[in-house]
């Protein structure tokens, strides 16, 4: 029996996840917090079967919490701790579990040595300090209000925990929970993933029929921009973590059946992983990007210390651009922009230019406009140049835009994977 | 009385959204499809008083459309009609409503033009082809599997309505649905956004209380890097469009009572409306990314079109690329690389390199490393060049990372809108 688990029920073990906004409800703001959530949850061994969005009305969340203890154990609500008329999470849960709401002075404290003065300072103090009776209090790392964890049902098991919605915050006030979320259950999962360059989502759903429809381990496919991901998952067996053995069994024969490579997070082929293997082998990147316009480097530079290895990525959308950054304009006008010549050029132009080990081109066209017969729109080339030559390969997406822009920065980031840790 | 009103009621007027997937619930797919589903079908005259996500369950895909029609008229489910086995959205909605499902051959015609060949493709094919029984179909203009319209409830004026998950098609076949929706409702409503840079959202909140505490019109603040948000929403009063005159007021009254300039969209801060500002005016823009590293140029690319404006954009992360564009080695030493000096070298050897019109230097600290006393972590600037000189602001956020990356773009489109179009 798990350290959590009493009666052979793992404490916390369902969840649900719920956001509070108007702003989420309506859509102006994506509820990258849940996503977010829900992933950690799985982690930490709680499985959320419920996420929704309530808007800033007391009776909706109060009416949500109730509904959500009904089905689960773990009730997390994410937003509406703010300093405004219309943040009210905190009346919403002393509602729906009858309690009242008391000022906390040592939160009052805490919150008034971090908050900017100015106009309605107090005020804000004092609403961020209202805590709802009984909750334990959970102090926020990177920003004012609290968090909160109110321990609620027979004997005490189930638990409604509210969050503050900027995402920073969340995420630091989140962590406290989670620590909690771990001892709880007393168990961890492990999800693992498998990704696909060279088939579509109906050619790898064929060849995958017998682990897709298994019970043991959970498995999905899922389509992102350029690949597809095979994900594995099942609760891990010892404590110092490694694959459980049904999802290695189940990789292994995901590889036997698939006439493809599968590729898992041996291949640094994500930003932050990319960027580390780089570093440890000592070598710098330099990008050029024309269809991807700027998604790589943002990739990148989301990752801190990036500057370590990104010696420049430059964004050239223009002819003009291009042969500035040292493309010949003959060969612009021989093979058009969108072509490997082009794409090989822009590689090692701005390798040369900034000096470095290893240089990325991308060109394409994304869409809408653009694109002839030979190479239609949502094709794209990608070149990798390094110290033993330049490796290119064309594409093509027939999507939107965006998924074009994304589809070439993923492309680029798994060819120099491949290229520093070759399929065997 | 509206056209689609009946007995005072307008037709699907309140609406419910369920993402169906395991990847939503999870959190490995953040539900963006929700967010923009959203959005339109308020600007269609319905508003959702409910998100939710549930997993890859016939039971709980059931369940969930249950229990939305009591609550709500119309009922959007996106995602789970694609051709693998846990694709399960068609067989939910068919259990819900108590009805079969058959195979249109006239869909399965459409598909199979569209449908690229490969393993399994009948299978795929065959799958995408099912509709529940009574649905109109809503062929798939950028894909395969249709959507489904499901009218249902007393007077079959309740509907369910499946659409694919994938994004582009997501949008793709919800403007089917919702050229239908306004239809139904008969009605639009406006919403408007004015946008502050100068103060926090606790100041702004405390300065416009008496509009965020009024009930006409719907009010709201939303915090995004870089900028508080001041929302205002009210039904529309002419065909034509223009704003509601409560609007209108409480933006009068909003402007009156905040002792900063509030600017709404007549400034092309957003990416799309400054590149359409940008070219209107024939003029063109360079940019030199520091601490945004590449996410403006990100934001810019994204707009189809962007090379007429947009000559060039580079990610000059480290010092050895800022003397490369330009910036003299003797100022970084002199100033350090976060500094006004920088700033505007960066945006002046940028626009003198592309030869373009405005030139835009970002620079700062997004931390978790850097920074010192004087330019501490989330210290940035922004430096815009143009005809007239260089303009530069410093600004700080006590964010996390992505949050000053994304503060630092936002910030730069804002200098440039009021550059070309300043506040009275």
């Amino acid at each position: 029996m798990h350290a959590g688990a009493v009666g052979g029920q793992v404490m916390w073990e369902r969840a649900a996840i719920i956001a509070v906004g108007d702003e989420v409800l309506t859509g102006e703001v994506v509820n990258t917090n849940g996503s977010w959530m829900a992933r950690e949850l799985i982690r930490a061994g709680s499985r959320p079967l419920l996420q929704q969005c309530v808007g800033d009305d007391v009776e909706a969340i109060a009416a949500a919490i109730r509904g959500a203890l009904e089905r689960v154990d773990l009730v997390v609500l994410i937003g509406g701790l703010g300093p405004t008329p219309d943040d009210l999470t905190r009346l919403g849960a002393a509602q729906a579990l009858g309690r009242g709401i008391h000022r906390d002075p040592a939160v009052t404290e805490y919150i008034r040595a971090r908050h900017r003065q100015g106009v309605g300072h107090e005020a804000s103090i004092a609403q961020q300090s209202e805590i709802v009776d009984g909750a334990e209090v959970l102090l926020n790392p990177v920003g004012t209000a609290p968090g909160q964890l109110i321990r609620t049902g027979p004997q005490e098991r189930q638990a409604v925990v509210l969050l503050p919605g900027p995402p920073s915050e969340c995420r630091g006030v989140g962590a406290l929970l989670l620590e909690r979320v771990r001892q709880a259950t007393g168990r961890q999962l492990v999800r693992a993933t498998w990704h696909c360059y060279d088939l579509t989502e109906s050619e790898l759903a064929h060849y995958l029929r017998p682990i897709l429809t298994g019970l043991h381990p959970r498995a999905g496919l899922y389509t992102r921009p350029g690949v597809i991901d095979l994900r594995l998952e099942a609760e891990a067996e010892a404590a110092g973590g490694g694959l459980p053995a049904a999802v290695a069994r189940a990789a292994a024969e995901a590889q036997a059946l698939v006439p493809v490579p599968l590729y898992d997070d041996a291949w640094p082929i994500a930003p932050d992983r990319l960027l580390d293997a780089l570093r440890r082998r000592g070598e710098t990147l330099a990008v050029a990007e024309s269809v991807s316009g700027g998604r790589l480097a943002a990739e990148l530079t989301a990752v801190p210390g990036a500057s370590d290895v990104l010696a420049e990525d430059v964004v050239v959308y223009t002819d003009a651009a291009k042969v500035r950054l040292g493309v010949p304009a003959e060969l612009l006008a021989e093979h058009g922009p969108v072509s490997q010549a082009v794409a090989e050029a822009l590689a090692e132009a701005v390798r040369r230019r900034a000096g470095t080990v290893w240089g990325i081109g991308i060109t394409g066209w994304a869409g809408p406009g653009g694109g002839d017969e030979r190479e239609p729109v949502g094709t794209y080339y990608c070149a990798v140049a390094g110290p033993d030559g330049v490796v290119t390969r064309r594409r093509r997406t027939r999507m939107a835009r965006e998924v074009v822009q994304q589809a070439a920065a993923e492309t680029a980031r798994f060819m120099l994977a491949t290229r520093i840790h070759p399929h065997p």
